[in-house]
C-alpha cells in the first residue's frame, strides 16, 4: 500500500509556487471518510451476531469480492463467525424454469416465518454472469418475502465459475447462520451442473415439479431425481388438482425403484399450489420429519463433517486446475493436443503425459 | 542392479581356488534367452495387428505395468494401434453381485461368436486389487465363452486406484480393437464408482437385474439408473417369468419419468435367461437398434469425441491431483486440516488456501 513511500532517487523537484489543486481538497476529504468507513473485520463480526442484516449483506459483498486484498479479511470475519454457524437447517431447492420457484420460496418463506422461523434465501447460479441473473437476480420477485424483517434474500454471486459461486455461496451460509438465521434455503436452477454443488452443501434436497404432458420432464439434468429427498408437485390448484395428484402416484412408484438413501431416509412426494397455499405446511412437515429422523440417527452431523471435507479438497482440486488450465504457455498446447486425442492421432493418456511434463518442468 | 560393482574397500579377497559355480551355468543362459525373447513394440503391434492373443495379452501387460520403464513403451504400442483402433462396438454392462453378471455375459458374448462376431471382454473393478478380483478374477467363470477362439477375457487390471484402472482398461480397449475384436464388453460392478468412468468408455450402457422382492433394487449406485440406455431383467425363467414381466413394466414406467437422453435414444427394458438363453437374441436386436440410430444422428462420432477430450483432461486432472496429495510434506498436513474443518474450527477455503500456499511455495 505504501510501495513509493521510501524510494530513493536522485531526482528532486525544486520548491516553486505551488499547483493549484486539480480535485477538489473537500472532495479528497469526502473520500477518505468514506474509505475510513470501511468496517475492520472485527466490526463486521461484531454486527453479524448481533444480528444485523446491513453487516451481513457488507460481509457477503466481501466474500464475493474478486479483489485479492479483500480475501484475507473475509477469511478472518468466516472464520470468527465459524463458531456461530452450523446451527440451522439447510434446505436446497431446485426445478426447470417454470414451475415456479420463487413463488414456492415466498410462499414457503413466508409460512416459516409465520412459524417464528428466520430464513435466509441465497441462490447458486453460475450463468447469472452471463445472462444476467435467471434466478433471483431481480429481488422483486419475491416482494413479500423481502419485506419481512425476519427474511433476508441475496441473489447468487456472479462473474466467476460455478467453483467460485459455490465457494461463495458456502460462506455465505456461515454468515447468514451466525446472524441468526436458522433456515437456509439455496436456490438453484435445475439444468446445470450446480445441482451437485448445492447437494454438498444443504441438509435436504427439495425437487420442485409440475405436473403435465409428459415434457414437464424434460430439461433437467439426469440423476438430480435421485438426489431429491422431496418432490413437491407445485401448481397443484383449480383444474390441475387431479394432474398434480396423479403425477405423484407416479413418482412415488418411481422413487420406490430408486437405491436407498444412506439417510435411511424413503424420498416422499407431495404437492402443493404456491398461490393458494395449499400443501404448503404439508412440505414443512415433511421436512421436519426428515430432520427428526437423521438428527436422531446422527446421519446429520456425519453428512455436514463429510461435507467440511469434500469443499475442502473440492477447493484445493478446483485449484490445482485452475494454475494449470490457467498457465499461458499451456492453453495453446491443450488445444492443439485435444485435437489430436480427438483424432484418434494420439492416445489421451500421452497427450496427457505430454502436457504434464511440459506443466511440471517449470 | 550392479550396486555393489565399484565400491571401494580395503578388504581385498586373495586368489584361491574358484569357487563352484552356485547357480546353473545353463539356467543363467536360458534366463538371458528369454529377456532377450521381450518382444520389441514394433514386434508386438505386428503381432496385435495379425490378430495374434498372445501379442495382445502381453502388450497389456504391459500397459498395466507399474514399472516406469514400461511407460514409454506402452506408449510406442497403443499410439501405433490406435489408427486401426475404434471401429468397434463398446458396450458397458453393470449389475450388482448376484444378477449373475458373468453367465449373461457368457449367454451373450456366445450368441454374438456365432453371429460371427469377435468378442473382448474387459472388466473394470478397482476393488480387485484387495478383494483378489470380485470380478472376472476367475476365467473359468466363463468357461465356454474363453475356450471360443473368438472371444479374448481379460481380468481388471489390479492394485491401483480407479483412475489407474481406467486408464489401462480404456488403452486395453484400444489394442484388443487393432486385433481385430468388434464387439468389446466392458463389465463392472454396479456398487462403486466405477460406473461413471466406464459409462465414458463406452458406446452403450446395459444395466442387469432380477426381479424379486423389493430389495433386489438395494445396493446399487444412484445414478446408474439414469445411465442405462438398456435395462435387462436377467433370470426371467422358470417361476421368474412372471415377476420379470411385471418389474419390466414397473422400470419402463419409471424410465419414460427420466429425461430425455442426448443420444435420442428412448432407454428400453428387456428381459431374458442366461440359463435359457431365452431374450438373450433380443438384447441384441436393441443394442443394434441403437447402433444404428446414433450412427445415422452422427451421436456416435460425438461421443467417442468427447469422450477421447473428457479422458486427456481427466488424466491430468488425476495427476494434477496425486501431485499434490502424494507430497510428503503436504499429508500430514492435510490430515490435520481436515479434523480442523471437520470440527468447524476452520472453514474449508481458508484451510485450502493454506495447503496450496504451502504446496506452490516450493
Amino acid at each position: 500500500m505504501t510501495k513509493h513511500k521510501n524510494h530513493h532517487t536522485a531526482l528532486h523537484e525544486k520548491d516553486g509556487i505551488s499547483r493549484p489543486e486539480s480535485v477538489s481538497v473537500t472532495s479528497i476529504a469526502n473520500i477518505t471518510q468514506l474509505r475510513k468507513k470501511q468496517p475492520t473485520a472485527d466490526e463486521l463480526v461484531k454486527g453479524i451476531l448481533e444480528h444485523n442484516k446491513t453487516a451481513l449483506s457488507r460481509a457477503i459483498t466481501l466474500v464475493e469480492s474478486t479483489n485479492p486484498t479483500h480475501l484475507e479479511k473475509a477469511m478472518a470475519v468466516i472464520n470468527q463467525c465459524l463458531p456461530y454457524a452450523n446451527k440451522s437447517v439447510r434446505i436446497g431447492i431446485t426445478g426447470v424454469p417454470g414451475v415456479g420457484k420463487s413463488t414456492f420460496i415466498e410462499a414457503f418463506g413466508k409460512h416459516l416465518t409465520s412459524l417464528g422461523r428466520k430464513v435466509a434465501v441465497l441462490a447458486v447460479d453460475p450463468s447469472s454472469s452471463m445472462s444476467h441473473g435467471s434466478i433471483l437476480g431481480d429481488k422483486t420477485r419475491m416482494e413479500e418475502l423481502v419485506k419481512d424483517e425476519n427474511a433476508y434474500i441475496r441473489p447468487s454471486a456472479s462473474g466467476d465459475t460455478l467453483g467460485g459461486v459455490a465457494r461463495k455461496t458456502r460462506e455465505a451460509i456461515i454468515l447468514c447462520e451466525a446472524c441468526g438465521f436458522d433456515t437456509i434455503i439455496i436456490e438453484t436452477v435445475g439444468v446445470g451442473q450446480s445441482e451437485t454443488a448445492v447437494h454438498s452443501m444443504v441438509d435436504f434436497f427439495l425437487l420442485l415439479k409440475i405436473a403435465g404432458a409428459g415434457d414437464e420432464l424434460q430439461g433437467i439434468k439426469r440423476g438430480i431425481m435421485e438426489m431429491a429427498d422431496l418432490i413437491v408437485i407445485n401448481k397443484a390448484d383449480g383444474d390441475n388438482i387431479k394432474k398434480a395428484k396423479l403425477a405423484k402416484t407416479e413418482f412415488n412408484r418411481a422413487l420406490h425403484l430408486f437405491p436407498a438413501k444412506s439417510s435411511g431416509w424413503q424420498p416422499k412426494v407431495s404437492t402443493c399450489s404456491a398461490i393458494t397455499h395449499d400443501g404448503i405446511a404439508d412440505v414443512w412437515q415433511v421436512v421436519n420429519e426428515y430432520f427428526e429422523m437423521v438428527k436422531d440417527n446422527h446421519y446429520f452431523d456425519a453428512k455436514r463433517a463429510d461435507q467440511n471435507r469434500y469443499w475442502l479438497t473440492e477447493t484445493i482440486n478446483e485449484q490445482l486446475k485452475s494454475s494449470f488450465y490457467a498457465r499461458e504457455d499451456i492453453t495453446p498446447l491443450l488445444e492443439q493436443y485435444k485435437k489430436a486425442v480427438q483424432n484418434n492421432e494420439l492416445s489421451p493418456f500421452a497427450a496427457a503425459q505430454f502436457l504434464l511434463e511440459k506443466y511440471f518442468e517449470k
